[in-house]
């Protein structure tokens, strides 16, 4: 499984400069609002209206490993949060809400799944504890990235033009850890955090677990087999949600640490996968650094967010959105009548 | 001239952390948001709506000091950006729109007035060339200090509830820099930046005027004599801004170094402004950063704009107005049946 991705389109992305330079302000002053609407010009390949048509998407799966007590919640949060997703009051419905966007919610592999016709629904099962298994077979994870880049261009289809990602899954910190142990080849002990708050016991298992995972999957570090064996469904899911958005051209804003640990694996299946992304926050989870600096992202915000549920990605949108209505709207020095633009 | 402000109302600020832990999310996993609706909370005395009514509020003025060649600008640039903010085509008027607030433009010392109905005007004169004589009188400073409060008492009546601060002038980061290296005891080279963007010989001749302007003044440090010999007339005005918004409890986000310095003589005239503040962003002007450590201080962004014009404050907004959406809308682990909140 390999991905060919499209050119970015360098010559928009010059287009969108230019007409930065021409704005009624002093050259670059607007930072990184500039770099980001002339990324999403060289994603899109055009440049962007005011407002992107965004939606945010939250992926949800169960992991096997939280038998292993790495978290400081039972594993029946993740089931209770996507009907709090669905039901409204979860930061990502909140948060969404007030965007006036879309939160669609995909499970991904709940051990029970939520009777609700509001979740799409993968047809995956939880994964296996990776401490002691695969997560998932090949072909699983084969499907449920597929599905993803198929959900991606279902919603390039409906008119959307940027995606916001996130994810719901207790004790998948955990699995972020290992695959960015194997990707970054990092110990294990430099990438686990303290995930949703937990102690220094709790810590100690779940580096060891971690430890544990590692040394059953061995050396290989081809993609596919690093998200059956130490995956789990919301990641490989979301894989190829990021591959299907580039795929179709649609700018893709990642959220915090698990999302980015699927940044890495789609990375690995789609060389250039990193220039097509945005990066949403810097979360204190130690491996999300770690991650950032090997895709070379800059993240948007730093705000000591570590929630998931693209409750950052969500936040970052306000900057997207910031960026793009200024390109759109700005007068230039001309149309203005304001002297020094020359 | 002294103010004494209210007090911080802990108990509120307690009540909001109390609330945000029960809701559905590890503790402290939603970072600065939490800790910028908690201090909004301390400031308005209650906890706040699910979104505050906000007015982004531009004060421009003219400097004196601009003969001396210390921007990449003309001074006709200032009434001309005015008109821009006005007629819709500047940053802030495009983020203001966007965010469905009121752009209020104050002129507090142009040196021609703009004929425009749509800007509110403080009988203030251009203030004089700082490096030569004083910017203003006592009376003067005193005044445009005042009217900075009473502005801010109106709109507390007229139901606002936050206020985002900005500024414009051409050559009013030399006059920032001054005030800086005053109250913050640093070596001009030290504080003086590019600004609109100036090459390395006008930055030595910024230097020098600052140097000029500080062996002129001397070395008293009262805050209103600071203000009138070194100031400007926006810088008085937004000390009265901030001075008023703490008097009437309102939220107030600060932009960048301009209102940065305005905010540091604030709080000579007034101790303890300072907790009363939110700070949008950090600019890269060398000052702004030491302005906000002074202040105590930690911005909520960091994109590397450098516009001035309430940009970054109006990109903050997005931010307060996350943090205090999920404070009223998100649901609590009871009442979303979310096990784990214990």
């Amino acid at each position: 499984m390999a991905f060919d991705l499209p050119a970015l389109d360098v010559a928009v992305a010059n287009d969108a400069a230019a007409a930065f330079d021409a704005k009624t302000k002093p050259p670059g002053s607007l930072g990184r609002l500039e770099e980001t609407a002339c990324r999403i010009a060289a994603v899109r390949g055009s440049l962007p209206p005011a407002r992107l048509r965004a939606a945010a998407i939250v992926v949800a799966a169960d992991h096997g490993v939280a038998v292993e007590g790495v978290s400081a919640y039972p594993q029946e949060v993740t089931r209770q949060m996507v009907a709090n997703f669905v039901g409204g009051g979860a930061a990502a419905a909140v948060l969404a809400r007030r965007a006036g966007i879309p939160l669609i919610v995909v499970d991904a592999g709940l051990v029970e799944p939520l009777d609700d016709e509001a979740v799409l629904t993968f047809g995956a099962s939880a994964s296996a504890n990776i401490a002691v298994q695969s997560a998932m077979t090949l072909e699983q994870a084969e499907l449920l990235v597929d599905e993803g880049r198929a959900l991606a261009a279902r919603l390039a289809s409906d008119g959307f033009e940027l995606l916001a990602l996130g994810e719901m899954g207790i004790a998948n910190t955990t699995v972020a850890s290992v695959l960015s142990a194997a990707l970054l080849d990092e110990p294990p002990a430099t990438v686990c955090g303290r995930g949703t708050g937990i102690d220094d016991h709790t810590l100690r298992r779940k580096i060891n677990t971690v430890e544990r995972a590692l040394a059953r999957h061995g050396a290989s570090r081809e993609p596919l087999s690093l998200l059956a064996s130490l995956g789990g469904g919301e990641i490989a899911f979301l894989a190829g949600l990021m591959i299907g958005a580039a795929e179709n051209r649609l700018a893709c804003v990642i959220d915090g640490v698990v999302v980015g640990a699927a940044a890495l694996v789609a990375s690995a299946l789609a060389p250039g996968l990193p220039d097509w992304l945005l990066a949403a926050h810097r979360s204190p989870e130690p491996a999300h650094e770690l991650i950032l600096r090997r895709l070379g992202l800059v993240p948007m915000l730093d705000l000591g967010m570590r929630l998931g549920e693209a409750s950052g990605a969500l936040v970052a949108l306000a900057v997207i959105d910031a960026a793009t209505a200024l390109l759109a709207e700005m007068a230039t020095f001309e149309s203005a009548g304001v002297s020094g633009g020359g």
